[in-house]
């Protein structure tokens, strides 16, 4: 049985330590999946502009909040080209040099032309937003109005053109330096959930997907 | 007294909820030197690329590792445009409609014309970057022979060109909402560390540094 692999273009390629790039469907999903928000980059007057946001993910698309999008957006009929990076950090690796320090991570970088969602696809994008972020509570809140669907920009991008770039393990140092006397190892790194805050006046006990929250 | 704030541009101001908007250096400072990592973007042939690495900061000169800017370095001589950002996550915002979820972060956006390091400044910038991502572990690890510092980019912008936006606090819900059963408040979110783990051979103790490690 294959794995779905993406084809590689000349910028989704990992030219540095290549064999770090992933470029199997599975991996990226589940990288744009876990990560809880992205960064966008656009060219702003032959710039470049980052900007971090929440993203979510359905079947092959990738959509994303646009407000910082609209000025551009509303200029440009035929979308806008855009490149939307994740990065879970994982640990830092201690090495015995400071060279070989490095970090574990898994990052996925999809590029696109953005194109505006509206319609029913909107109005489900931002229920599976919901989910993204905690997994359960889309059916327990108020869904949007229409005051509200207006005032939300929802971008999508198809994920055709991505790759993912992974690091996993302890460090590797040169030979000579393995007899230096210093800790070398991994520290690892973990996004997690503190005790949730009710807001005033919340008389509902704390739900279970809060409660057991993790990503 | 006050503090020190920098000028705010036409690409610093913060537009979409401005009184999230912050332009004081000190504000800057602190949240570029609590993230590990960062996002660069460049324009490449036109089009935006963003690419997550390790950044740091000594005084108001931001470093970053720029192995993925080579290409294009090689290319310019007077420096490439960048626009660095840092985004720390503080927690998920649970509304009682799906319209005011949020997530409580500091961000910080730098723009500039990154440099390429060299000489005296590149050493201690190397050593500042070990401290940045674990204090006080520069003194015991080798530091970086010739052929290594050969083989490192490292790349500066100065801090002159940057803001930090920052949301904190609980779901804010339209007036009507507030009857809902539905919990709301908010599930706070930080980066921790593991347990260490040890690479093969290690005889050294698990240094205070690293037990003890937070951001």
């Amino acid at each position: 049985m294959t794995t779905e692999t993406l084809p590689v273009t000349d910028r989704t390629r990992v030219r540095r330590l290549p064999k770090r790039g992933n470029y199997e469907l599975d991996t990226i999903r589940a990288i744009l999946d876990e990560a809880l928000l992205c960064h966008v980059g656009f060219v702003i007057d032959g710039s470049p502009a980052v900007i971090p946001t929440i993203h979510w993910r359905e079947g092959d698309t990738l959509y994303f909040h646009g407000s910082a999008a609209s000025r551009m957006l509303r200029s440009l009929e035929k979308g806008v080209e855009a490149c939307v990076t994740v990065t879970l950090l994982d640990g830092l690796v201690l090495a015995r040099s400071a060279f070989h320090h490095s970090m574990n991570y898994r990052s996925v970088v999809v590029y696109g032309t953005a194109r505006i969602v509206e319609g029913d696809e909107k109005l489900r994008a931002l229920d599976a937003l919901v989910e993204h972020v905690v997994r359960g509570r889309s059916a327990e809140i108020r869904r949007p109005n229409d005051k509200e669907l207006r005032q939300t920009l929802v971008l999508a991008i198809p994920i055709d053109e991505a790759s993912a770039k992974i690091r996993t393990g302890g460090p590797i140092d040169d030979d000579e330096d393995y007899t230096l006397p210093v800790w070398a190892g991994v520290l690892p790194m973990r996004l997690t959930p503190g005790e949730p805050v009710a807001d005033t006046g919340v008389v509902a006990e704390v739900p279970e997907y809060i409660a057991q929250y993790s990503r």
